[in-house]
């Protein structure tokens, strides 16, 4: 119910937001119940993008497909109404940009991504790339000018792609985008370096997408836990972000009958999996036990092959994703799951033929100078909010590499995310974009002064 | 080397095989050196259907495809070419008929079946077909008429289709094809009885093709077990065929983000599964360690939703298929799974929404006259041979409940089936198909003094 009233009410028209809200109000010129910005607006382009979506699984827009294509069109349309001038870059990024009244200071950037995962939620990655519209165009509708130049940036595929990898266009803008990746090739045959040139980007001239003028970076996002929520906060000024760590591991058996094979002598590539699966599952327990950081593992992907009822799985495919705050954790866990893994295909008599890194991504902890500025936004505003970790990666984890950055978590319901009930409520998005613009002001004074 | 060495010599012409063999000759007038039919010929007919094939992974040739009505037509033509009368039934299965002296006696039939499971091998159900048309064509060419009529049978998608059904023919030869059957989909959305209908048959007159007048069904088969091929005989006399229980298990947790859901609030339907795959290779060892009777379970088929690395799995579908020659132990299997498979959905605090049984055909004991027939047809041709129990399925377990039904194994290498390397020698097959045209000769003389 709550939804569908939400749903409507982004339709009735674009107004403030008026209504008081259930957190203190500590004081202040400027107060939850007066945000510089239009709710309703923001609201209403976050909706409108997540119906663009396959209709038989919503909500779903991948990346590099048409329906993803469709959704950059109608934002691109979105950043030219609200003046910003607007482009790919090299690294397949969709960014619209205001010319600051001092371009040379050079650019405060404020962005997320509008891909999803299959079958994902409405927030994910949108809201972030609204809140940059929004701000830019809350500060036209104010008529302040900013001396920095302000770019609002949908980064390229921030989720897995079929391609084996996630935050294309971050890595891309900050030189983090190799060969090695270009040449990854997803289940239909395309290369990942195509499918860039596909959706605008040029894979042969992306260094001209590293950049070295943007001084910080800030990114909504909503938050995919239940920290804010049960503490009834509005606002998470984000501390750090988890480091990711992505293995494949790959099981070669023999492809036997499953009726004349007798079980001792089967080379069974699945046995090895699940006995792989149930120690990804108690690895983690033990080191998120133990009160050194944030530690869980996952294993979303397992392929089985030739997948028929009547033969004994010849080869199995899993990808298992760590996630910490705490790299010593990760250490300890591929240590343990490499023993584990081998020791299961030994037991099934296959071959642990892969064990292999995908992808890498160390923790990162937040710009300490954002960090504040967020907060004391967050507190002007009269919001409640406490820091905390990011059990997410997101592109603000690449742009740390080449500016300040940091980010704002805003409530979601039950913590639920990459699933189709993936709720943030709209009064709760609009705080977290206020916040946003209120630093991205105070960012243009305070950069000129140091 | 040895497989091309076959390859090639079975295109150099259609010859009775010469060479003396391995096994010891008992002696009597015919014997495997100069055996009564022409090995050449047959070999090279398994070979020409075994190349119709999905390109791109051999041997593929699957139940309602292009590529199965494709090796059809070619079989047809060949059929027609040996003088048989061609049709296709009702249930879908391609027969050729050669009229009886005495037609009102009834009808002798061989077969097995054209279709394969994906990368399959070359001999699995072709060889039996093909053993059928050599011994019509070898009856024409000696200027034999059997009194009672001959049917060759090729018979619908005796492998697990992508309805989630096997021996599809045979079971609607045998009135064994219901509604509930017919109304199964496959993932494209297709139903079962409107394939039937695209391959020929029609779902609307099924009992057209249920039989009467078959006296009496006979098939080869490869052993795809390495009880012959390691005691060097020639012959695999099967005295029963396993019972199949197909069960499928559904766990439905819940997909949520696998960077922000702290370990102990998940619902990851993938470690549920996960235990159950352990659970059910536990059990099976546990029965088949008893001695009551020869007993395998397998998952071939493991599927995760939504199927990505970032993603807790939400919901996870295993195939289970257990064979028995003893009914009893796949009762206490079935038991012990239902509770293990509970327990594991506890604790990964996930539902099991479904334990579904999708088949289950009871272990079927051969025909005692028939078998008798064999063992002395093997004798009179000086073949060594064993009796034993088939641990796969075939069609001739539905034909044993409208008819005397016997099944004749022969030797292949390393026991592999179900796969590209699946290998039969030229005349370990013709061996066979000579048992088997000994046994129709017998039979015709046989069944007239009943």
């Amino acid at each position: 119910m709550r939804r569908g009233q939400r749903g409507r009410a982004c339709r009735t028209g674009h107004r403030p937001v008026h209504q008081p809200l259930a957190s203190a109000l500590t004081g202040g010129s400027v107060t939850k119940s007066n945000l510089p910005l239009d709710a309703g607006r923001l609201w209403s382009d976050i909706m409108a993008l997540a119906d663009i979506t396959d209709p038989a699984r919503p909500y779903t827009r991948r990346s590099f497909t048409t329906r993803f294509l469709e959704g950059r069109s109608w934002l691109a349309r979105r950043f030219a109404e609200a003046g910003l001038t607007t482009r790919i870059d090299t690294a397949g990024n969709l960014i619209g940009r205001v010319e600051g009244r001092n371009p040379a200071l050079g650019v405060i950037a404020v962005g997320s991504h509008s891909d999803t995962v299959p079958s994902g939620g409405r927030f994910d990655g949108i809201a972030g790339v609204a809140t940059g519209l929004e701000i830019a165009r809350a500060l036209r509708d104010s008529g302040a000018r900013l001396d920095h130049s302000l770019e609002i940036i949908d980064f390229l595929a921030e989720e897995p792609s079929e391609y084996g990898l996630s935050c294309v266009g971050s890595r891309g803008m900050t030189g983090s985008l190799d060969d090695r990746m270009l040449d990854l090739v997803e289940p239909g045959g395309e290369k990942l370096r195509d499918a860039l040139r596909r959706v605008g980007g040029d894979p042969d001239r992306l260094p001209g997408a590293r950049r070295s003028d943007i001084l910080a970076f800030l990114e909504l996002h909503i938050e995919q836990g239940i920290v804010l929520e049960s503490q009834s906060l509005d606002i998470g000024v984000v501390s750090s972000i988890v480091g990711i760590r992505r293995l494949e591991i790959i099981f070669d058996g023999e492809a036997d009958h499953a009726g004349t094979t007798p079980l001792q002598l089967r080379h069974d590539a699945l046995v090895a999996a699940a006995s792989t699966v149930s120690a990804v599952r108690r690895i983690a327990e033990q080191l998120d036990s133990e009160g050194l950081g944030y530690f869980v593992a996952t294993v979303g992907i397992l392929g089985v092959e030739p997948s028929a009822s009547n033969i004994v799985p010849g080869r199995c495919t899993i990808v298992v994703d760590a996630r910490t705050t705490n790299p010593a954790l990760t250490k300890r866990f591929v240590a343990a799951l490499d023993h584990e893994s081998e020791a299961a295909a030994t037991a099934a008599r296959v071959r642990r033929s892969a064990f292999t890194t995908l992808s890498d991504g160390p923790p990162v902890a937040c710009d300490q100078g954002l960090l504040a500025l967020l907060r004391d936004a967050a507190r002007d505003l009269g919001l409640a909010q406490t820091d905390l970790p990011s059990g997410a990666g997101h592109d603000a984890a690449f742009m740390s590499r080449i500016c300040r950055s940091a980010m704002v978590f805003v409530p979601c319901r039950a913590g639920k995310s990459h699933a189709p009930e993936e709720w943030a409520d709209q009064d709760a998005v609009a705080a977290g974009a206020a916040v946003i613009l209120q630093a991205v002001k105070a960012l243009d004074q305070s950069l000129q002064r140091r």
